[in-house]
Order: structure tokens, then sequence, then C-alpha cells
């Protein structure tokens, strides 16, 4: 992580103090004073996450497990992967198969974690684990109250086109879809 | 679009009332109480964001820019794109041109639009607007105050490494990327 992270980083910014200022339903920002390199200090808000996980469930057959999926923010649907936050004192692994079971009805043998992406780091401190998930094996869906979603399966081609041509612009399912290609064909 | 979105969508979701529950220095957020597929009420919280551009510029020898940023929320730098958010009234071309100039001290001469991403479908209407900028010429950066960042620059090869082994985790960045690779080489 070298060209990332430096010792004495010249950008390192001091955070001097929290303050939680919305704690909502879902939601929760805090308002933090910060010292910035030239020793100024401004104020940075942003989203308290407790971490997410995105699922690639690969079928025997190649096809990738898809969900569409109405978000209200852009009052619409989306095609995205099996995803959802990590509950409290969770591993991201039984975050990934719980989310899995309960979106999609399967279960999976085989489970590798491809790595991790951050989907908005100008105002949220969200991290999403991805993992890969092959040995699929149907035990029936067990969704959320007021979860709704259509299941769909996709070849990792057509996956790829779907990118390309704009259907599939959600960030986690790009990002999870870029770091399985090696691991599909 | 046609697997995306459908009309009379059995997943479409109907907004009853908005409400803007908290209007911070940088985050706005709304609380809005939306009917269900199934006829029941709930409420949703998230960002309203005025919409962002990221950039990939790229060099006549290929490479291509990046920044090594400080991100409070998470506490630590990452290497992404140029990109910024659109000002009130801004076409997403003028923004990119705008967010170039004043990160990286560049112009460019060639604009193409790769297409939208959403970074943060579940609690955010944000979109980011993705462009490919070339027939680059430096002017000097004009940095917003408050603004830190070092600029480096990665070959197309150079960037997809640093995504695969974990150095690059900004689900923008690489989505803009994953867009970008057709026309990179």
């Amino acid at each position: 992580m070298s060209s990332v992270e430096k010792p004495n980083d010249p950008l390192q910014e001091t955070c001097l103090q929290a303050r939680r200022v919305f704690d909502g339903i879902l939601l929760k920002v805090d308002r933090d004073r910060v010292r910035l390199p030239d020793g100024r200090e401004v104020l940075r808000e942003y989203i308290r996450h407790p971490g997410a996980v995105a699922v690639i469930a690969q079928h025997a057959d190649g096809r990738i497990i898809f969900e569409r999926q109405f978000r209200h923010p852009l009052r619409r649907a989306f095609l995205e992967l099996p995803a959802g936050k990590i509950d409290p004192g969770e591993e991201p692994l039984a975050a990934a198969r719980r989310e899995l079971r309960e979106e999609t009805g399967f279960k999976a043998a085989d489970w590798r974690r491809l790595g991790v992406m951050h989907p908005c780091i100008g105002y949220s401190d969200e991290h999403i684990e991805i993992f890969l998930a092959r040995g699929l094996h149907e035990t029936g869906q067990q969704w959320d109250e007021g979860e709704f979603l259509e299941l769909l399966a996709f070849t990792p081609g057509e996956a790829v086109t779907a990118i390309r041509d704009g259907r599939i612009t959600d960030g986690k399912t790009i990002t999870a879809l870029f770091l399985a290609l090696p691991f599909l064909s």
C-alpha cells in the first residue's frame, strides 16, 4: 500500500472534535472539527455506516445472480448484486452468507473474499467487502419485511455488456465484477 | 434499458410525502414516506446530492492522472481520479472541465462522455458523470481553499494492477476505469 499511505503523510488531517449532528432512523451524520495540513481548522460532515457486503454468486453454468430492486433515492429500479449491511458484531463472511441466503434463497459451498471497496469516500465511511460464492444450492428466500426484488441471472459477458451500455450503473456491482472477472471464466 | 425499468413495474414504490430532516453544512437528508408494492407505508432516509463528475485524463504517453487525497470519513488518503460536485446550473461537461483544470492544472482538447454511475443507491441520490479527457495541456492548478492533494500518473495497466491489489478501492475510480478501458490502449 506504499503509494496510498505514507509515514508523516503531508496530506494528513487531524480530527480535533467529533459530534453527532443527525441521528436518524437509517442515517447517522457526524460533523467533525479537523485540522488541515496548513494548520487551519474546518468542519467535515459525513455518514457513519456499519459496513456492508456484496456477493457475486455464480451458478455452475457460469451465470451470476443479479437482483432488480427499486431504490427510492433515485426513484427507479436498479440491477445490482445481492448485498446488505453487516449486523453489529457480525463477521463480513457471515453477513455475506446471510444476505445471499435471505435475498436469493441460495447457500454456497465455496467462498472467496475478493477485496474491499469504498462507495462514497467524500461523505461516508462505508466500506463494502466483496465475496465470490460458488457451489450454490437452493434453500428458499427469506426477504426482510418491506423488501421487494426480482432475481435474474447474467453470464459474465452479459454483465460486462450491461455495464458498457448503461443498464448497470451501481458502483458496488461494477467494482465487484471488475474484481471477479479473473475468476469467472 | 428494458431489463432495468418496466411499465407498470411490480417493484414500483410511491412517494407520499417528502421532508427535509437534516440541513447541514455539506449534507442534506430527506426522510420520505413511501408506499410499498404491497400497500404498506415505510420511511426512507437518504442524502440529496447535486451530482458530480469524474475525469479520466490521459496524457499522450498513455498515462492517466490520479490524485492522492486525504478523506476524513475514513481517516486516510485514497488514490482517485479528479472529481467534484456539479455547481448549481452547471452542465456536467463544464463541471468536468473546471474540476480537471482546478485540481490538476490541465485543460483537454478532446472530451468524450463515457456514462454515468451511481455510487450509493441505498442512501444517496448522487449520480456521477464520467468523462475521458485527452489532448492535455498544462495551465496550472487552482486548488479550492482547504484542498490538499498530490498528483500521480499511472499507465492503464498500472491502474488495473492497483485495483486488483487493493491500492485503489474508490468506487467512482474503479467504475470510470472499467468504462474507459476499451478506449485507453
